[in-house]
């Protein structure tokens, strides 16, 4: 397969693309064509079709896998492809990963690796309680897996949501290593439960967008009601730790204004925070850094509210 | 029954009043004392025991009901009771409404108000659902009853709950009729419930504080869990109309920094917004001016951010 | 006539419409033409003259009413007039509410509803000093009527000061039901007067935009003013009354940033805050839902803070 | 006559001093006594009066002018006067200059070089508004060169309105010497009546406190207010004029937060803002350390968010 | 020369100019064009290069300084230069000062007037240090005569550095005439040196950018070193003086939020804040208004949080 | 040697203590009186000379080591030592380890495994500057060791400075093992030397307060500066690693409004800000809880803006 990122002026395109976004539209002239953008797992290019009505144009629509024929032009100095056949691919005739942002970690290796860091833990309540979730509830595992962690932002890619839970999750456990007044078995389950609801609130690639309850609850609360719905299936599960739980899930955000209604009043629930916000920051960073090639300065960014560069130890 | 706010110098007090605080201490010679704060629902006084070795003294507690001996003095030119006797009284000797503060207004009427308004209801879902908690849900609706809206700030007293929520609802009702594109059933049904997770959040009378899950959870996110579980029971219940009940409830305080995990979203949860924050606002205006006779400036007011004072008219 | 809501491609247009904005500008190859964009109540459209020196073409400027007549394109998906000939209209060949966005609501019935709030005054100063406003100022009363109480935001349209006048009062009166420690005489004054300096702030329709004392003093301190001449003709106005009213006036945007110079210090001045703002976002609300068919998300709005969507209830 | 700021312990005291308060209280053993603060313009003392009943203690009451004869004592470290006689005397006895805070520069001269600079105007409307003040409004002059600038912050003394009035005034005087795009006859008019709302916020000394009107509407209204009503009285003033001038002092606290209902739009209310500004804080620094005589550090101050010091230069 | 200011459609251009920038680029059709910005002191122009390959177009670039020949044409209602030929021209050929804005004050003068005021301080190891700076040190001499005061906001031209500063130390100098407990010598030391680091922190026109060092560590914490620096190789200069000039340095700013790491703790240094905030603010309005020729308001400004119009006094 | 932790009524006391705090006063009754604060490292205890004329008295001052022969009383239910005798002592006699809190953790190992830290920094000029530091400057290293990292807040202990740093740096070489992109040298000299400008803010124990120095320009640039001096020996340091490392540590209170002139603009310098925040927040908690032994609701914490509590867990 003919990557994306690898486009020239000149080339000739025959291969299978996500289709990210398409709109009809007219020229100047009143004649119809088509905007199409079209996607890969290493970036995404411009299209036009010049003459939707040929008979080599099948009806497709937004997030269709199309087969693609066509010519890349130069248009401006940005590169576009001049498409001249489109055909809607079924299921099977593609491997999705090839389309979508995919975490650079392998997907096996975290999901193991945050099971072991489950068989750790020492309180019966809370093992049972985990395993529920990413051991036992094969929809939740599935999705859990898929997710990214946000729309936007950082970790925004298949797998970022594991990527980031396990990463919140052994930075957690880092901690606990250097201050020992944490209570490791309710911190640790707090950073893999910190963003359960994401499932609920960002639908799955290719999509990656909010749904309906994503806008009007938000993961903070959605995670909070999933923890108490498998909390209330344990038998014996005690009522104070499961409020300390929901406490450490609403309270990670740390601020009012960023969407948590308490603010930490737990030492878990601060360390907690802590470590959200500190991978957060440490994983945009490396987004933002990871394909730029030289030391000149990028412009304002308005999450770090700074002008950026990466560093020259010169 | 003499009630504390009819006190004068000199008086002869033996009555039986609410215990709203005891702690021992020590004169500077090295005496023990006790000091006590009395309380009955026309306001508290504080009450000396010089004595506490004396055969009049039973052991006695913080909220315990006690009946005292002994004689208003005026300290500093405050008045003092410096108690002689003390006795322990057991339930059925006093009748509680005596020693806290209440509404002013019925606690039958309002109650029945409320139901009747349920009655309004067109949409079954939302009807039952009411009818759930506040026709028949025993438990809650004793606690609920007798709640009060908040420790300080507005409604703090026996039935504020009731009285709040049913102020709340009837001025959204108002508003549903000047601005028709509100739907009634929706938001009506989210007046009645916006504060119901305060049962939970405060204790009741005479204790009326913070509880732990009240603390670590909060009214709005108690409150919108109370509702998922009423609603799993009704079979059928609309699962959007759930999830815009509940947004209704998140956004009520109407700002991330008053704990509100979700901004207004719906024109019904903007309505309930400000109908709640109007009710509050009137209602503490009404008990800063309920016993000012004059109309001299108050001082600086920390919610009001102002100097207030009565209005003259002259 | 042919309202341009309804105008389809292809449609020969043959009105008088008003011209909102004209701009004369040259094309790539050198050659003049003119951008109009005509309105009518109902909307506006984008028109262009590409023969302005046509015999057929009056010389005509923005704010004049023209008779036009052309043709209906489709230009990349939008609808065009293409403007063959133009006259310049007289008074009285129009009638001038068919241009203009005007209040759903009828403009005497709103006023005699507020002249017979004004007939419920008990105090005699309150009441002369309404109706040296709102009866006998002929003037003021004509402004007051046609007037939009805003820009943009709410209520932006002929009648809308009335409108938002008259909703503000009745709110407020409903609110002195509830809450009998508020003096409805005074209350019911502020809500009449409160908004009466945007007469001054912003221009009479079709301009409808802010006046150089609008921007230099603002509407709060011009309608300050206005009371205050007026209560000096009233002999033995009581002058604390007079300040209590203008405190109302100053205090009602709430907040320093939103202008007051005070915040609200009485109980009438919290209550008319409340009934404005609430009167606000209700309109604000209804304008944004009222031609919404869907209930997709509408994205961020930047008054409420919020993705906002109308509601399902499904 | 012997001045507070020379008393030492053991002094016998036998003179009039002002009476800034007086309170009746009660020993702990039950008896009467009252506490006293006297005041003279150098500072005030503590005084107790042990024996009210005595026969040489006349009825007196807070801002009398009071002879006192008593003993300076040592209490705890602070002096302290015990008061063995008191009378209250007559206007004539006293001159209440001894007894207030007055400003340190010459109020004759002063304010002959405030009338100077109003003599230096061209333009003729300004002239005589001005005039209009500061020459011909007996009453206004009288309370004007009186009136301190504030309750506390700066200028809190006798003539501090005029001391400031003049340095603001100064001020922008040099400014537009620096940037000649100002105008100055605007802005040495704005700078002149800035503050004479002040006669109408705080009551003249020795009661210099906020009036009712000063906390319904503030001297920035007030002021705006008392030029709308001497403007009236000048044939041919021109209204855009008028409305500019308004505009500076409407805008001069240069925030909302600080009160003031508009921001500065024009560049002499932009200039007034910064004169005002930089005098009010110049003044408070020199306030602060004008007794100090050594350079430690004196604690955190609230207005300029630090610890200060004054300036060592070793 | 042929000011850009004065082209006119139609004209001929023959003359040198800076190239403020220029790009390659290729038409719809893919035909290499070059887009470039003229620029003289007088302003800037768009200008087109349709046939880069002919012999009469050197290689030129970004900064150079460029003969033109070519045709002034009208698009789009702009005008725009047609470039038939460029040559790269060598230093000697043009005048820098003819396309660089520069300040409208003299710059020997103001040098002058500078190290006048150096010669009234009277503290000698201040004066050194002033001396070390503005009157022996060639390399910093010639850089801060050359500097601009900033990017943008203001004084952004060629002396603008030394005009803000010598403004600054004059209003200093008014100030100490009018606030006795200001010790001068700092004070002025402090307004001359506030900004010094500025000659590091932004590249010399034309190019006046930010330098590398300039976004790591900003022209406060530069300056504040260089006085270290120059501090360092005066014998007894006192330490605690050293301390109290960088403290102003630092403090200038006068808010955390500008970027000072300290809030002014000393009176100097809350004049020096004063002062330059006052210079900034009044050169801004300066700046904006110089070439406004009517009194139509300008739109809101953000620095300034306002609609702003000069003023008419009508 | 009896702690002060270990007091019991009654106790005889005869031991050296720190004397933390002298103070002379006056009884009511006129008789002078001493209040004195004793400190050991367990704790402090108020102490009252009620004869301080007695011939065992010794004059003595605030930080004095002095023997102090008495009796502990209970007053209001406190402990208090009535003294009889005090002699103040010579250095020799006491070991001032044993009055001041000191961190847990062995200084000598942190010191040791600090400098191992360094051994494996693989960068020469970086590695040369921090043993400049670390290794060889024998009298910061005194200082370094011995300082507490803040006057209250967290570490505020002998060593405090050297335990925060050590702590702060593993955590950063943790994240370089997770986030590859970060350079490790810089990190980690960053971390060793953030905090360095401390030894100059806050003066040794016992006094440990801000210096006049730690008020005018803070440990953010003095450390800053102490950086520049270092590296100006260092032949061929690099020029823009010496800005890069200057530079994280002005921006390591990441937040202008915390005292940093610059916001974090290299990975690096956001790293730096997160491990610093971390630790210093988890070190607050592990103060607060330290001695808590119940989990009752401890009232609302400043810093963290919230009630805390320890967490139960069940």
């Amino acid at each position: 397969m003919k990557y994306i990122k690898d486009y020239k002026e000149g080339d000739r395109v025959f291969d299978i693309y996500l289709c990210k976004h398409m709109q009809s539209a007219v020229t100047k002239n009143g004649k119809p064509y088509i905007n199409v953008i079209l996607q890969d797992k290493t970036g995404t290019i411009d299209a036009k079709v010049w003459e939707p009505n040929n008979a080599g144009i099948e009806d497709f629509d937004t997030l269709d896998y199309i087969e693609v024929y066509g010519e890349v032009n130069n248009f401006q100095g940005a590169l576009q492809v001049n498409v001249k056949r489109i055909r809607v691919c079924r299921e099977g005739e593609y491997d999705p990963a090839d389309y979508l942002p995919v975490s650079k970690k392998n997907n096996d290796e975290m999901y193991k690796e945050l099971l072991g860091i489950i068989g750790t833990i020492k309180n019966p309540y809370i093992k049972q309680l985990l395993n529920a979730f990413f051991a036992e509830d094969e929809a939740f595992i599935k999705k859990f897996r898929k997710s990214s962690a946000a729309k936007t932002m950082h970790h925004g890619f298949v797998g970022g949501l594991l990527e980031h839970t396990l990463s919140v999750t052994k930075l957690c456990d880092y901690l606990c290593g250097c201050y020992p007044l944490l209570k490791r078995d309710l911190l640790l389950a707090a950073a893999m439960c910190h963003d359960i609801g994401k499932v609920k609130e960002i639908s799955l690639f290719p999509e990656n967008d909010y749904t309906d309850d994503g806008q009007l609850l938000g993961h903070i609360i959605m995670g909070c009601e999933m923890i108490g719905e498998k909390v209330a299936k344990i038998p014996g599960f005690p009522p104070v730790l499961a409020s300390e739980l929901k406490h450490c899930i609403l309270a990670h955000h740390g601020e009012y204004e960023y969407g948590s209604p308490k603010k930490p009043a737990l030492f878990e629930a601060v360390a907690l925070n802590m470590a959200d916000n500190t991978d957060a920051k440490m994983q945009m960073m490396t987004e933002i850094f990871d394909n730029v090639t030289d030391s000149n300065w990028l412009g304002f960014n308005r999450v770090f509210e700074s002008n950026l560069r990466s560093t020259r130890m010169e």
